[in-house]
This record gives C-alpha cells, structure tokens and sequence, in this order.
C-alpha cells in the first residue's frame, strides 16, 4: 500500500526547515505503517532517522525495509539512519540518579549519538551520595551540553545546573512509586527547581532530551565553522 | 462563657497521655474560644502550651488571659506556656533551604525551644550551592534529630539524609510559584525521596516537626534518665 | 561484567555516614544488575544489606551471589544480610489497622528486625472498632517507637498518636478502591491529621517505615552506650 | 421586577413532590433576586423554607420581605420559614470533631431544627482524644440518625459509625491546610471509610446534611404515625 | 492455623454495637485469612455476614468453611449468612441509571437481601430518556430508601432526589472513560448535586449503599415495633 | 501610542478566514492596549466586534475610542460593534439551569445577539425540578441550536440532548463549592454525558458557545441563502 | 432470555425525540445484553443504529442477531443498521493530527458515514508541519462541519478554527505519554483555545463527534428541504 | 543586620562555578533581608544581579543599597546589576503568543538583555492566526535561541520548533481561565507536544527561560572565542 491509503502523509521538509527528519511516534500505528513511514523517511533524510516506543514487532517490520535499523528494547528506539560520520556537532554529558533510570538515559544516549554527538555517560549518581556528582564536575563542564535523566524526587538536575555552567536539560523518570506518581513527583519538582535555567522534557522522554541537545550544540557548531 | 457553651471540650489528659498538650488550632474559632481554650490549657498543663496559625486579634485576645504568651505573627505561633528549664530534651538542627522557607522554619525553632529543645539553626543551604549544607554535616550529626525545611523542588532533606545518621524529618513549604502548587511539589518529592527513612509532616508544618523531634528525643532522654 | 560497564556506581560510604547502607531498588534494574550490586554491599557493609520491590527472578539472582539471601515475595523485600546479634538498638510497634494491609506491615517488620530492633506486631485494629488499639495502649508505649500501618481513610495514626508518647511514623497504604485512589486519600488524612507529631512515608512504603524508626531508636541506643 | 423577568422559575410543587421547599442558593445572585424568590417560596410552602451561602446584604433584601427570617452569618444560612411545632419528625445528633468545624456543624443543626427535628449537639471531640466521642456513645444511639462533621483527616464518621446503629452522615469540612487541599483530604477519607455505610455530602455542607437527615427520620415518622 | 498467627483480629462485637456484623474486605487477603474470618463471624452473628471484592479462589476457600455461601462472581459479593426470614426491616428501590451498572446495582440489591430488606429494581433509566425514571415515581415513593447507582455523568440521583421524598443513596460507578475519570466525574457531580439531601458513597460501593439502606430502615422498624 | 509599539499584532482578516472578527481578551492587557486592539478591528470588521472578560477601567478606555460600546458587567463582555441589522444567521435557545447561572448564560445571549442570532431564554429549569425543562421542549426544538448552561451537577445537557434533536452545546459553569471544584465537576460530567453529540466549551465560557452557535447557524443560513 | 428480565429498558423514542436512536455502550454488558439491545433497536429505527467501545465476543453476539453488522476493530464500533441511501445531510471534514489518531478519527468517519454524512479524510497533518494543514484549507472550508483529532498536546483545532468559518468541533485521543495524561493535556489544551467557538467532546470520543456533527449538519438539510 | 542574622547565606561563588550569580528570590522575604542579599551579591558579581518577584517594596530597599537597579513592575523583576557592555553572548528570539502574555515575556527579555543578549521581540502571533509566526520564521532563525511565550492552550512552541532549527524554550503562562487551569493546560501542552526537542521551563516563568538561553548561547559564544 502507498502512503495516503495508509493514513501517512510525511513532512518530508522537516528536515530542511529544522535539520531534524520527522520523527515516527510508533504507537497506534499499525507494523506497516510504521515501516512505510521510515523508509520513506529513510529515504529523503540527510541525517538521522527514528522511530520512538515501538514494539518489536514494529521493529521487526522496520527491518525488512531499512536493513541497517537498530533497535533499543528497553526504550523502544528504532535509529533508522545515522547521521554522517564527521558530522559531529558537539559533546553531551548524560547524567542518570539511578540504575534504574537507565533505560530512559539510554535513549537520550543513543539518539544523541546517531545525531552525531559525543556522548559521556555518568550514571548512578544520585542525590542520597551527593559526591558522587560532585566528582564529575569536570566531565559535565567539558561537556557542551549535560541532560540530567532522574526519577523519584527529581532533584539532581537542581544540582548540577549548580555545578556547571553548561545548559541543562532535565527529563523525569517514571521510576519511583506512591507518590512519585508515575513521574509526576519528578517532574514538578524540576519545573519547580530553585536553580533557574533548567529547562525540562517530557517524563521518560529521552529522546526529546536528545533532540534538544542537538539544537543547542548546533549553534556552537555553526559558529565554529564560520 | 464557659467552656461548653463556647463549643469546647478540651483534652485535658492529652499530656499525660502523650507527654504533649492538646494544642490548639486557631482558624475558624473566635478570639474568645481561642482565648478560654489556651487559658483552660494553660492551667493544667505541667509543659508546653501552643496556638497555631493564629492572627493578631487571636493573640490579643490570648494575651489577656496569658500575659506572658508570646506571639510569632510570620507563623501565627503562639507560644502560651514553656516547658520549664532544665527539662532539655536534646537537641535539633533545623535545616532551611531558603531564606524564604524561614517564617516555617522558625515556627519549628520556636515551637522546639518552648518544648525544651536546644536549637541550632542553618539557613539559606539549598542544593543548588551544595557545598553549603556538606560544610555543615558535623552540625547536623552533632543534634539528636534533624528538621529540614524546603519549597520549591524540596530536595535538601534527600540530600541531608545521605549524610547524616540522625532521624530526618521533612517539611515541605510552598514557597514557590507555578508547578510547584503551594507545596505539592516539594510534598511529592520529599516522600519519593530515594533516600530511604525520611519521614515528612503537612505543607508549612513546622509545628508538627517540632513535636515530631521532641517525641524522638525524649525517648533518648528517658533512656539518659535511668 | 563489573559494575561500572552495569550502568552502577555504588555509595560504599553511605553506610559510614548514616548508619545505614545504600538499598537497591530493583524496578527497572536487570537481576544482573540487582545481584552484582547486592553482592558488592554486602562484602562492604558491616550492619544490614536490603533490596527492595524485587521480582522473583531478581532474588533468585541475588541469591546465587549471596547465598543466605531471604525473600519476602509479598513485599519484594530481599534481606542480604542482617545486623549482628546483640547490635539491638531498641524495640519498634508495627500497627496495622487491617488484615490486607500485612505486606506493608510485614516489610516494616522484617526490615526493623535485619536492622536488630525487637518488633511488637499489633495487627488489625482499624478504627471501627476501636476499642481493639485502645486495649494494646500499653504494648504501643512499652516500644521506642510506632510504625502505623493504614489504608482506606488513614484514620489509625491519628488515634495512635493520642494515646501514646512515642514517636509515630505513618505509613499510608494503596488497600481500598474508589476515592481511596491507590493510596492518596490515606496518604493526605496522615498528613492533615489534627494530631500534631505524626511524620508520614510514602505510599505502602513500610521499608521507609522502618529505616525511620531504626534512625530514631539509635539516638536512644547511644545515648545509652555513653 | 416579577420573577420571570428576574430569571427565576420558582419549583413551588416541591414541597409537594419532595416533603422540602426548594431551597435558595444566594451565590451569583442578586439580592432582590434572592429576596423575591426566597418570598414566593415562604407563600407558598407549608413549611421550612431557606437560602443557603448568603452574604449580609442578600439576607436584608430578604429580611424585607420575610420579616421573621433569621440568618445566621457564620455559615449564610438564612431559615426564612421554620416547620410548623409539633412537626417534630425524630432527633438527629450533631457530633463536631474540632470547634473550628462550628460553622458548619451549626448550618447542619440550625436547619434541621427549622425542618422540626430535635437536636443532640456534641462538638469538639475529635480522634486525638477518642475517649470524648466513645463517653457520648449512648446520646448518639439515642437519637434517629448522626451527622458526623470533620475536617483535616476526616476520620471520626469511621469511629462514630463503628459505635452505633444509626445512620451515620459525613460532613467533610475544609478545615486545615496544606494536604487538607480544602477539605479533599477529609472528603476522601470519609468516602473511603472501612466502617461501611457511611454517607457523604459535599464538603461544609451542612445544611444537605440536614436534610438528608430529615428525609431518613420521616421514614420512621410516617411509620408512627400509622 | 488460628486467627491470631494469620494476622486475624475480629471484631466479634460490631453487630452487637451497629447491628451490622464486621464485613471481610477480601482484596490483598490470602484465601485462607478470609475463609477464617468468615467462618468466625458466621459462628458469632446473628444477622448477615458479608465478604466484599472477593476472588473465585477466595470464594472457593470460605465455600470449605461455610458450604451455604453465595458468590456473585460480577461484583466479587459473597453473602456467607443471610439474615433471618421475618426480619424484613423495610423495602428499597435500587435504580440504575444503564445495563452497564448492573454490577454495582446488584451488589447493593444482594446485600440488601440478605439483609433481610424487600428490594425492587428499577434499572437502565438513564437522564437522556428522562421519561423512564419519572415513570417509576410511584415505585420508587413505595420503598423508604432509595439507592440510586450511575456513572459517566452521574446526573440521575438529582432527578431522583426531586422526584422523591425518600431518603436518597447515590453510588458513583467507575462505567465511562476519558473523561469520565474511573468513577470521578460521577462522584463529584453526586456530591454537588443542586437537589441537596442526596448522601454519597465510594465509587462502585454498592455495598455501602445497603448497609446505609439498612440503618436507615431500621430506624423506622424500630419505631414500628414499638 | 501605535499597535506595535502597544505589542499588539492584530489579526485583520480573522473575519475574512472566520466570518468572526478577532476578539480581544482582556485580562493581562492595559487599557489602552484594550482599546486601541478593540479600536482597529472595529474599524476593519464588517460583523460583531467582542471584548471579554474586561473590567470597568478596561472598559471605559474602549468606551473613548469606540463611543457605542456596550458593557455587560456581571461577564465582563464588551460588545464593541454589532452584525448589520438584517443579517440574523438563525436562532438558539439559551437553556440555564439556575439563576445563579445567569452572568455566563447573559454572556452567551448578549454575544449571540450582537453576531445576528435571535435568542430564546429559557433559565432556572434545573434538573431537580425536571419538569420545568420538558414543558419547555418545543420552545427548545424551534430554536435552530441550543447552548446549555449549568453549574454543579452540570446534568441538564444530558437531559436536553435527550429532548430534542437540536445540536447541544454544554457551558459548565464554575457555580457551586466544595467538590464542585470551580467547575470541574460541570465539566466532567458534561464531558462524560450518556447522550452522545453533545459538545463542550471552558468553564464559563458563555462567549465561546455563541460563537460556536453562530457558526453551526451560518452553515443552514447559507444554505438557504442559495 | 426478554428484555426486562437482561436489565434492559430500551428508550425506543429516543430517535424521534432526538432524530439519532439510543446507542448501545458496550462495556459493562454481556454479550447477550448487547445483542438484545441492539436487535430491538434495529427493529424500530429508521435510521442509524450503533454499539460503541464493544469487544470482538460481543460483535459476534451481535452478528447472530443483526446479521449485516459492520466492527472496526480499532475503535470497537459497530455499525448495526445505517441510514438509508439518498438521506445525506451533508459534508463533514475529518481531520487527523497524527497516524496514530486513526482509531479515533475513523470512528468517527464510519459512525458519520452510517449517519449519511459525506466524510472528508484529512490525516497526519500535525502543527509541527503546519503547511499541511494550512495547504488543505480549502477542503475543510468545503465541509459543512469540521472534527477535528488530536492527541499529546491538542493544538490543531486551534489552527483550524482560525482558517475555516466552519463549527469546528475537537476530539482529544488518549495518544502520547507522560505529561500527555492519557489525552488530559490534549482536552485541556482545546478546552482553553485561544480561537474562540471551538467545542469539544469526550477523550478519544470519534463517534460523540460524528453524532454532534449530524445534528448540526441536520438543521442546515431541513433548511434546504424547505 | 548583617547578613547572617538576618538568615542569609549567599552562594557567593555562584556565578564562578555556573556563569550566573545567585538570584534572589523575593517572596516571604522582608524588604531588608533582599535588599541585603541583593548588594552582597552586586559586589561580589562581576555579571548580572537578579530579584525576581518583588514587591515595590522590596524594590524600594533595593533602590537604597543598588542605586541603579532597574524595575519592572509587571513582572516584578529587578535588574539590580548588568552585564558589561561588549559581553554580548548571542541572540535571542522572544516569541509571544498573545498581548496579554507580555509581562512573562518581558521579563525573559529584560532578564536576556542584562545577560548581555541581544533580544528580537516577537508579539501576538496567537496560532488561531497561524501566519503571523510563519512570516516571522526568518528573524527567528536568525536569532540563536528561541524563547516561545504562551497561556491558554500553549500550541505556539509546536509550531514554532516545526519551523525553525533553533533551541526552542517553552515558557507556558497562567493566562487562561476554566481549563487553562492557572497555566496547567499549556505546562500540559508543551511537555506534550509532538515537536521533539522542545525545552519546558516552569508556568510564567520568563527568567527561567533567559537563564536558560543565556546557557545555551555562551557555548556558541565560548566556542567563536576559540
């Protein structure tokens, strides 16, 4: 089936206008029209490709259309296409509290990486051991850019923007129980965080962490290349 | 007017029973039931006496039955009767996260102290510059109890409970605008706190901290005692 | 794999600062991850090692790493090691005003015992029948301290707390359907309680419970030792 | 103005259907719509007839055209008609947990006297001193029906409902702060009472409570008189 | 095993105080904790005994310890004792707003039963077919309580309640979705209902509705009986 | 002082895409933006020209710049300029449920007016008194749509849509207290309506459901223009 | 089994009433209460007859009854009876944000096509490629009625309504994850559009849409029948 | 007084560690304790210096220790120090839905321009009239950072990330009524939105999201200083 008669209708030109291709929000969407919609998108796109919160399935039908995909399981990240080598664009920092925010790091982790950013992974760090943070200084300063992955009470972005001076983007966790509120807990206590210039994504929203990273690392590098 | 006929029935044994006396809440009672109830109190209570959350005209009216009653108008504290000297319990440190968390914090201090706990005070220690609540962990450890006092995202007691051993109590403020819902968001955080054995008292609640650090400290005193 | 290529960083000097070591939370954690840590506390900790909300599959991995691992499938609560003999640092009431509310109870319970406290339970004593937490009024003063154990309305701690002198630690749990919504309606009834002194955990979090009352009974123990 | 062109569309066979005159909510009305109304339903009602949540101008329009209305400025109540004497229909019990729950507790016990019932006030015994509410158990089981008014934690209906036969009608009120979130902590708790068979109205409202109590005692009442 | 050691602790006098036996809330409840239970209360009551929310398994179990027990496997009811023949208390109509409600419909109309309560049944009279419950005034003035049961937007206790002198019970029902919030809207548009005298109860509690039914019946039979 | 530098950036053609002028909402606006705003688009629309939610202070700037503006002070709606005489587009019947409903559903009626429409009030016909809404069914079904508006409860649309074959629009308004949650409850319920095809504006929002009256009216008005 | 005995009381006038026969809400019943439900609406509409939200079991219940019902899986409608050919009452525009929006938009497709609308599919023509919208002006102008679908955050029929002078009315889907609260933020988001005259029906309610969208395409088709 | 008896305890090494000096936060400070706070941290700055939710009061002691400090009534931010003339660190976009936004986006402007950032004042480009931002996409693009400004339904930043390849900051604002729910409905929104990459701070939030870009635009920066 072609792509109107499956419900698809691609901003081809995302892309062009924005420097990021359209990304496939997975669920609802039946295997095919998941598969359609990235080889189409796989096919125009200079950079980066993905699919978000897709099943196995869907990445199983993903994989008959565009070979080279990989899949994350714990996320549901499909990176349809890399962006070229050489394409770097800077360095991300990806701080995660917890073990078990793991998965949620991974994706901003991955996505970072297939949009060609260096990324430095510091994980486990969480609040209750406040120096194992604290140690890291130098690694997020060297960073251009630190995205803090935290679930529970959400309070080491809080920290770290005052540790650094880079920008910091926050992405709450659905990790926790009770009142945690699947993320909620998390999430307010960032937007309400007494360091201002936080600036926080969507609960377990990796990926949009990700994406952020990239606009803003873009900037410094088109500067360099002037 | 006597006590029934002004909608009283005071808890005359509550001390005896619970070592503290029934305190009473001001909002929603007339200047003369708040009087004639604190006064009742006064007489027979053998320790200390409290109002909560009273105004101006309450505590005039108080003042004319207790002379010596003392008036904390940030808090709307009042402090009808101390306990007697030398009935030191042990000590607290109150911990405020922001100079704006205070008015709470001072209600906890001035309810202890009328209780008959020594008071150590350290204020303006939010996470944001870390450094500064580290650099008093031997303070903390020093007290038998620690009352840790935040809005906002309400991240410090997390913090506090990592480095010390004492019992950590939280008190959530709703210092803060926008998602931080007049305290929710600290309240949330402080119970999904990842760092285990923090116990946490209503929004702005720095009187129920401090009975909650005189219940746990005396059982250390009567253990002192034999 | 070691532990750093797991994604975990452990907070081998937490147990130094606090007295307690750090505690894994399995959620979201892989039984790798879950046993690589426990282990690894447990060769450094010298007083008790909890995992908290694991699976069956999870213990059965911590198992092979630790062999006297116990488990308590009804609260996901895996002791790894307990505190030495003779370490008891005081005595601890478990009240649980219903009979479906026993998981959290039992997990405040086997928690306090690994941690060396004696554990009273006095269980299902809900408030409408109250005259049943009347009668243990002795039992509840004759410990250091008071986990209460609650779903539905909430409404035991507050009665508890009028009948004792001892600390009382709340512990709201997700027993009830409807309003009770999961847990929220116990949980905002501890909070709001017109008895001042309660301290409140999260939702069905009666680990938390009892790190809280261990906290608190050691200011009694060294109080004693001196 | 008549009442057409004031947007009233008065239900005067009410009192027919129902036994209870439509009763005049004041807020967002005018005081001569309030006065006109509350005029035509006092001719043509057999008996109580009332405005609830009415400011003091609206009841001086009404005082103009109902001479004998009585207001009551603590809770709005204004009783304009009051059931004949002799209508006497059963005795409700008022039980107040705290003295700040007044306002409400007397809408509840003004109208329902105006309805002709007798009533049992007992305020002031809330669960922190459960003896004060169990030493009134039998004035309670000596009346018709029990009207439970609480705010904070809303736990005495529970109590109450466990000591006695009789139909137990909750009053959430909005007294407290913080996680009493204006009464919701008390409304949930009441509804999820484990003592089964309690009854909720609206938070502060007493007066539905009233006449919900007056519908229950006319079941027997009916039943006497035959 | 014996009650104590299974965590067991009856109430064996609620009916002698409420005239309503102690209900089993079975939820988080092993089979054998509630077979126990019931059989003991069975032993002790004189009037019905209940089992609320129970599984076919936990069925099964108290079916071995009380062989007369029903089980309505929609709404989880198990009526393990009825009350006597002849001790009808009165009569009440259960009205459900859609077939969808039946469930909860038919948990209170059981309850109500075995209550030893005459019991008629007006069902599928939804608000959008106003006609079909005006119909039914006559029925429904017949009975001395009524119990009115919907969801989605609650709306037919209000017409109910201006329809009928009867004591009115409205029971939210969590049938809807979107934004119908699992029961919310129904309960917060039953406690806010313009026809004040409605009382509420939780969500899906048809159970709490007649056993509210049943005290208020008993006060009129009472009164008959004299 | 001009549109720019005022920071207003009106929206000229609105009417030509729309057939509905911008309007301006004026909380947040100085007068004078509120006036220059309302000034331009009067003199470049050829229909009705709206502001909402203005204060008198607002109002009398506007009042200087357009001399005919007339001000509805209970909505706060200012009706800067009128449709052409002649270019009645149909007619709606505007349905409130109580006389405190009056300021949303004047809101409604005077905006509907000054778009064209011919406007049927039919007010204080709330559900409890169901008759008073049925006898009105013809008046309802002449009219060509129905807005509806209603606070607590909020049921009364449920009951028209089952009336009539009009399209129904529902207004909840924030009439009520306690859990009707300023409006939350209307809303809800509305939302949740057992009879399909309703369709539901903000809270209070009498303005948004004329507007959206006019354009359901504009669809037959063209119809019968050809 | 009949009708009263399955709990059925079928509002059999409901078409005429209101022009659209009562639909059956499938959850809740048995397969056999929805397939007697929908045979006897069958046999007396003379227009469209549905069953909303029903599994595959109670299609086949229905199948043996109604032998030409249509399901949409996706949706779970069924189209039980469709409105006879030639009885087409116009044109509605559907337009959808995302792919993922398609269960609901077509619900509500089928349910206006069974109705005897003309459907125009506009889909995946979210806000973040706004051209895609603004490029089918044109088509959506054409309609008599625009539905618009949206999930996550809701923003499409505000940038509808501001290019098209059609009623526009707006379906939030339960599409997106975290903050998105299960289409919470998208019915907010509409709910609060800045263009004026949007209304708005139930989460994820394609077929609400559908019917409001026949009732105000029907009084344009009656107009032109004149 | 000096600094630590009046409970401050300023991070003076704040704007070392991070680029930004501390701010002070106003509310619940008396005009003393910010305006001391305020002129330690202007001599200990070699940047800008921020008071953030003044009262004219506070401003007013400001005034006397920070002769220059600067006001801004609407938003109650205080410029009490600027960045020196030559630091500029880039560009930035402010983008404002509506007027009635104004006062939160001019305090992200002014708070931009003392950091030293040149700002580009985009207003009133509601999406209801989606052309205005779209004939805006090249000033935007031209800026290095983007800050979207929006109430009521929040849709703006969707369309604005959809069209530019700048770092989009999302800065939600309470202006709303009903559903917007106090800026609830666009926080929703814009966590929610189907544009990945979007960055969200807090509800009326305008200096948080200056902080933000700040960071954001010195990476740039840092990076042509190379």
């Amino acid at each position: 089936m072609d792509e109107t008669s499956l419900g698809l209708n691609l901003d081809r030109h995302r892309e062009r206008r924005t420097g990021q291709a359209e990304a496939v929000y997975a669920p609802g969407k039946t295997p095919e029209q998941v598969a359609v919609a990235t080889g189409e998108l796989v096919r125009h796109a200079s950079g980066a490709v993905f699919v978000t919160h897709a099943t196995r399935g869907q990445f199983d039908a993903v994989g008959e259309v565009v070979p080279g995909a990989v899949f994350d399981e714990l996320s549901g990240l499909i990176v349809a296409k890399r962006a070229e080598p050489g394409a770097a664009a800077g360095s991300v920092a990806i701080v995660a509290a917890g073990t078990s925010d793991l998965p949620v790091a991974e994706e901003a982790a991955q996505a970072a990486e297939a949009l060609g950013l260096a990324v430095d992974r510091i994980v486990d760090v969480g609040v209750a051991g406040i120096h194992r943070v604290i140690e890291h200084r130098d690694r997020i300063e060297a960073a251009g850019c630190v995205v803090v992955v935290a679930g529970m009470e959400g309070a080491l972005p809080s920290v770290v923007a005052g540790l650094t001076s880079r920008p910091v983007i926050a992405v709450p966790t659905s990790v926790g129980y009770g009142a945690a509120f699947e993320g909620l807990a998390a999430l307010l206590a960032m937007l309400s965080s007494c360091a201002p210039g936080i600036a926080v994504v969507n609960i377990d929203n990796g990926f949009g962490a990700a994406l952020a990273a990239h606009r803003i690392l873009r900037v410094a590098a088109r500067t360099r290349e002037r």
